[in-house]
């Protein structure tokens, strides 16, 4: 088992990586105020992995109450926050009660969210199930439900306790999900890391036929990333913002499909190539720059072209991005191969993106 | 005017207490990230207020969006809070638009949590327009939801930018609503300044009056006492409690009754008379300490009998409160006049307390 420290101003916590330390009561018993938690997880994950979870606590005396939600991003919504929120008013929940998110990325966003707002904020623990929740989602403190009109728009910054990321979990993860979250990996190379993407070339194979140590070596890398930036901007006032790579034209696809219609990293994965394009278009990037992530993309078994929305569609669903600012959508674009920035594109520009290859005919 | 200062670890607020200062831009406009904000009221307070708000705003280029939800209590709902999510992003609002609360303290509560929870959060003013809101909620960030279990049980710690008190705006405040302010009036003596009981008993006449200098000299004092405490302890840990006496009581009444029933401020006055006879029983207070609150609640207009909800119901009812723990709840009692402690009730003097001559036969 390996550990990370996330540090910011008034909070620090522990990313344990490792391989069955989902039983390993003792890593999260230091985080429980009192003997009471509550496991949050969905109809999927549930059946798989509540049970063992539950037992070992069980065996500290700890008390534990479940709460088992639909599943799915078009759940993300604030019906399904009040059936966690019934859930701990009917149980009487308190102030000091651990909520514990066993899932993928829209449990660990609705549970921690749930806690940033229940009774004004109860501690809570995130345990990953997603290869992409694991790299990504569940760690940094950002908690959301969406809106009709735009993905997570309604949420809060709040931090987990401890995040225990159990690479046998992934055993389970359907091959479409895990190409999801592989999406997210491919992310943090093309934002920060060159000598990243060769390494993911390398071992997309090894990656994908779930290798539980290059996986944990994935997951590593990418949570020492995430930590690194977030402890610097844990509000998104600055290079927070380089982490949405892909994810302003990635959000305008899962809210133009309608959300659930592809993966969260599907459409980061065709945000991430309209994003190359962009970048291409600006001279930052060459052919051979796009190519190479095309392939990348390809290889992880994710989609390159971006579905057809109709550009005026496109304009409205990312005029609703968090990172407008006096009217301009702002995009993260690639500098270079490994060296993402944020600007606003011209108008010619995101007009040929949106009318290239990489959308569809 | 006056402005007091709320200094927290990390951001400080000035709290600015006066005559015909809504009316007054500078104030505001140091606080505007961009030439735009959201003036969120109800149907009640906008036809009186908004406009001369907005004028003056506008007259410095302010582009001014407005909305007015329905009046009260009972509609403290999270369908409420959602029609304010639909405007904002119906008009595109960004990270950087402020809103701004100007109303009582529904409104303040429920316009804060909004800010805490748009995109994550964004800047909002507080511009109370009852003396409650004005000697309390608009102060110290606590914002919130009702929940049908619950009152304030979905919400956030979120502090505003600024809070802008002017006395004028009581020239229209129902004489009803006047009292409900005056309850959290009387609660800031009662826990915390004996002296200020007696300022209370001297000037009672005048502030039902609604003379202005005397009303402004009760909201600072108040103010200071609430600042002073709030920057001791921002997330209600420890001290802040204090500022729930009569709220453990009070917030059963409202929710056995159904909220909007009794006014808050009603139902705190209800609950501090049952908090001052439970003291009694404990040899805290004695019968002259007791009759004296009466009286001051009397003279303020307000009851002192609490309805007869079933000792059961208000067993269920304060079993949610949120200093519930482990199990027990916490109850805020004076030690003596002026002078607040946290502690449990023996069930004997609760049920005395609860059977006493201040609950209705």
């Amino acid at each position: 088992m390996i550990t990370l420290n996330l540090s910011l101003p008034d909070t620090s916590y522990p990313i344990h990586i490792g391989q069955h330390i989902l039983g390993n009561a003792e890593l999260l018993l230091p985080y429980l105020k009192q003997k009471k938690a509550v496991i949050i997880s969905n109809t999927t994950v549930a059946p798989l992995y509540l049970a063992p979870l539950k037992a070992a606590l069980e065996q500290h005396g700890v008390s534990i109450l479940t709460v088992t939600l639909p599943d799915g991003e078009d759940f993300k919504t604030w019906e399904t926050l009040n059936l966690i929120f019934d859930a701990l008013l009917n149980n009487k929940c308190e102030r000091s009660t651990t909520l514990i998110a066993l899932g993928g990325g829209v449990i660990g966003d609705m549970v921690g969210f749930a806690a940033a707002c229940y009774q004004r904020g109860v501690p809570f623990i995130q345990v990953p199930t997603t290869l992409l929740s694991q790299v990504d989602s569940s760690v940094g403190g950002k908690t959301a439900i969406n809106h009709p009109q735009g993905k997570n728009m309604i949420g809060a910054f709040y931090q987990p306790k401890v995040v225990i990321a159990d690479m046998m979990l992934l055993d389970t993860l359907p091959e479409r999900e895990l190409s999801a979250g592989l999406a997210e990996v491919i992310k943090y190379g093309l934002l920060g890391d060159a000598g990243f993407i060769s390494w993911l070339e390398e071992h997309m194979a090894a990656l994908r036929a779930k290798d539980k140590t290059v996986l944990a070596e994935a997951v590593r890398r990418c949570c020492a990333m995430k930590a690194d930036i977030v402890s610097q901007d844990e509000r998104e006032s600055g290079v927070r913002a380089l982490l949405n790579l892909g994810h302003t034209f990635g959000h305008a696809i899962e809210a133009g499909l309608g959300f659930g219609t592809w993966l969260h990293g599907e459409a980061v994965a065709g945000g991430m190539m309209l994003a190359a394009e962009a970048s291409r278009q600006l001279g930052y990037l060459n052919d051979s720059d796009v190519s190479r992530i095309e392939a990348l993309l390809h290889a992880a078994g994710l989609p390159t072209v971006s579905p057809n929305l109709g550009y005026e569609a496109w304009l409205e669903h990312m005029s609703h991005d968090k990172k407008v600012s006096d009217g301009a959508i702002r995009f993260v674009l690639m500098r270079e191969l490994g060296h993402a920035i944020v600007a606003a594109l011209p108008e010619p520009v995101l007009h040929a993106t949106l009318h290239s290859r990489f959308i569809a005919k």
